[in-house]
């Protein structure tokens, strides 16, 4: 399992959100409270929207309390968009093509929890998957094939619906495969500009999934925290567990729900996984 | 492209051959000579047979030239059934589970060479691959496809016939995606007792690959090299380009021919590919 | 700070000691029951002795639990005299020349704990080290220099004293420099036949220490622990914590004392630094 | 040995000199025409100045080649001022703290050549370093002594004077350690606004140097080369080795001087090394 974060708002030095606050997610790579595991020292990633049209991805297997490359960077680069994930492999190689987040194009994609039984569906996941995309999959990863099923559904442009066939279809699959509780996530994906977070898990009991309280309202409940008045007003986190412990501050996404961060929209709405009409053709080939 | 080595004979330190000869092959790592890039950089392994049932695999993504692990490990470790291999990336990551030798069971296998255009015939070639054996390719190298692919075929019963049909279907692949020659190869495998070495390209130019002569000629030839004096009269070595500058020591394998070390049968025998009766099922049904 | 284990007895495949106890060394670099920290996940290394004259030594930055080359190595490496060391950093850098065991011709050398405020004395420790030995510091860590101290007092030839001469000498150097408790440290250190393991520390509250009881009393007390009738009579391990909770098999090192493993010699002795006579001249000189 | 690039100018993307000329530093990490070494392969350095005070440093031991987050960083970090090195080890370790460019503060260095016959001339040299910088010298290479031996001679306040009493040091420890040819060196050093190059040798054979003709020059030269028209006027590099075959681009640093780049300033000057005046009180006491 793994522990993750999605800053939007002001551009922040990465540093910021990674290092700085009490229980940060680097804090968190080697003592997750919330977490499946306490330590989630299986390589880490982040991905930063500046200048260029995609976004620019670090990744390393080495745990991310101790990389001083991740240190340099968080502290030398600013952006108003981040993803940041930290990893506690479940069985997967350790290698950087298997670190979050994953890219496609404009899109990161980043994944906490687990497709079960991964070896025993991949196949029949990875054959869903658009043969247009199937070269993109360059590592082993559950959640990178699920990235790729999301892609195939058309993430790129409706983003919940894609991720619910994605989910229904690994629900479908595994089910045929007597695979209990099929998946296990929260997920988050990203444009660049709006970020869509997911809490769902075939059981309904969910990893942990937290969004940050409004700053302007934070403001008024701890006039004495002086970084809440250096962020910007629209400055939002989505996290696996708080960052801090400020009464107020986090509020838990509800099992199976999820949300989109876009301005003023921050709606939660029910998640609900969408079955495949029937088999898929190809699976049905086989 | 890439350089190998296997050796079978007397146990041996592992450096005895990886480190001792002037153009040993971590020389051939830094420079080759008759290989299709002067730099083998991109990560090496080494697989060694010894009391266990399985090979020891130990891959790193370090140039074998600077890796002090390996160093350590071919000076502490001896065998008489090993092989070697240093790599030269051409598109796919630099990672553990893209470094050679890859291991099946009791079997290794290690290529020098490319499944051309690979992103376009991947997702067909690894649907030919045994479903049971899916799930065990862990990297993304067309070597590791091609090794599968030859898995699926038979290798452990019939090893030249499963090269043979695995080139057969490559080429067909290949053929119907519009490639100019589908493969070049240098293959070696082995379970352990006995080598295959294979040397084929679609182009009939294929990478260079040497057998060592019987070490009674060599002796007779120069007894004063004492080295000769100290290998068991059965050491042979199989390589991707001579280790000494010996006259007379080295013989090169003809285009398009294959041959086992076992005992003293050292006969090369012609290497056909076996196109697919058809074009798989599966292939057309997608 | 960090964990360690040494063996003497017949040769085992590595793997024996390292993961098939329930709380192996490698449970412990996630899981650590009774370290100054849970995870140490900052590098390992193993060192064995074989064949050759001086043992062989294998290095890694990765965290213990996740690298593949150390559970190969493991798997296929037999020795009947090793050290393994995990590591959590305290300050200096992450990697392989960091990495214990050290080693000096025939000697490894490992160490749990630190000399403290190390940045303050460094320069007036490395001093003290014979200059004849001074080259041959290739990392950054206190445990490293420690070694050459204990090098540079003539560990090769009264290894207790050279110790107490060391840890002496680092008692000093910090007092003069207004240092709390200089020193915390278990060491083992072996020439290859014998194994010296100390416990120490300046506040007298040394990291914990423990060695198995001997076999055949072991056996009498759990008759039905298959494991003991399958090593060797005078099999002994010295660790930093229990391997499993067996009832009888694991005993602590007094504080502030040493043992060293040579056949039926045993005998726990008290630990006395052995204070310098007199400010070293080099140190005088600076 | 190594190669090296330094750029000053507007703001560019580090990719931009990094892996866009024909010649570029990344293709000569594969393939260097004047190198001492073709392949520099053991690592690799990047330092940028942006917004915080100090600059970032990102360090690598993977071959520049084939690192993926040096492509990410390079594609997506912009600087106006920066430092890239690729190393070629010669008897160091292959680990981040070997790499260049090394950090003190603002002030950045890097290194191309060798202090000769380092390990027989380290402790004196190290002895000469100033106590209070001694515990920030965290590798072990030649190079990072030298960045100390110029900051304890005052670097941050007179850079020639300092880089000329640290080569004096280093030729007059050399001589009487019996060394011929002390130091062979293409050094560059900043203070994220002015950069100082160096070229010397004992043996007034060093290593190659190139500066960059001014822009406006180079555009009358070649107005058909577009990538002139965006870069900035008053943009320069200093390099290694050139990194197009651009005639009249590139201007070769005489033997044994140094230049600045700043402002209009680009006069270059004779290098003279300043021996100490007496052996060092330090050496004399040891």
């Amino acid at each position: 399992m793994c522990r993750w974060l999605a800053y939007s708002g002001a551009p922040i030095l990465l540093s910021e959100a990674l290092y700085a606050p009490a229980h940060s997610l680097i804090d968190q790579s080697l003592h997750s409270r919330l977490g499946a595991e306490t330590t989630n020292g299986d390589g880490f990633g982040v991905g930063w929207y500046g200048e260029p049209d995609t976004p620019g991805v670090f990744h390393s297997t080495a745990p991310a309390w101790n990389d001083e490359n991740l240190h340099e960077l968080a502290d030398h680069v600013s952006s108003g968009h981040f993803f940041a994930h930290i990893r506690a492999a479940i069985g997967s190689a350790v290698q950087q093509t298997n670190c979050h987040p994953f890219r496609y194009g404009r899109w990161l994609w980043m994944h906490n929890g687990a497709i079960r039984d991964f070896a025993e569906v991949k196949r029949d996941l990875v054959l869903a998957v658009d043969p247009a995309l199937y070269a993109s999959i360059e590592g082993s990863t559950d959640s990178e094939v699920f990235f790729h099923l999301a892609l195939s559904f058309g993430l790129e442009d409706h983003p919940p619906q894609a991720v619910a066939r994605a989910v229904g279809l690994i629900e479908d699959v595994g089910g045929r495969n007597g695979v209990d509780h099929p998946i296990q996530m929260t997920v988050a994906t990203t444009d660049g500009a709006r970020v869509w977070a997911f809490r769902y898990s075939s059981e309904r009991q969910s990893r942990s999934l937290f969004y940050s309280t409004d700053i302007p309202t934070l403001r008024a409940l701890h006039p004495e925290v002086e970084i809440l008045n250096e962020v910007s007003s629209d400055s939002k986190l989505i996290v696996s567990e708080p960052l801090r412990d400020l009464p107020g501050a986090w509020n838990e996404v509800p099992e199976a729900s999820y949300g989109v961060l876009h301005g003023d929209d921050q709606a939660l709405r029910p998640f609900r996984p969408q079955a495949p009409a029937r088999r898929t053709s190809v699976s049905a080939a086989v």
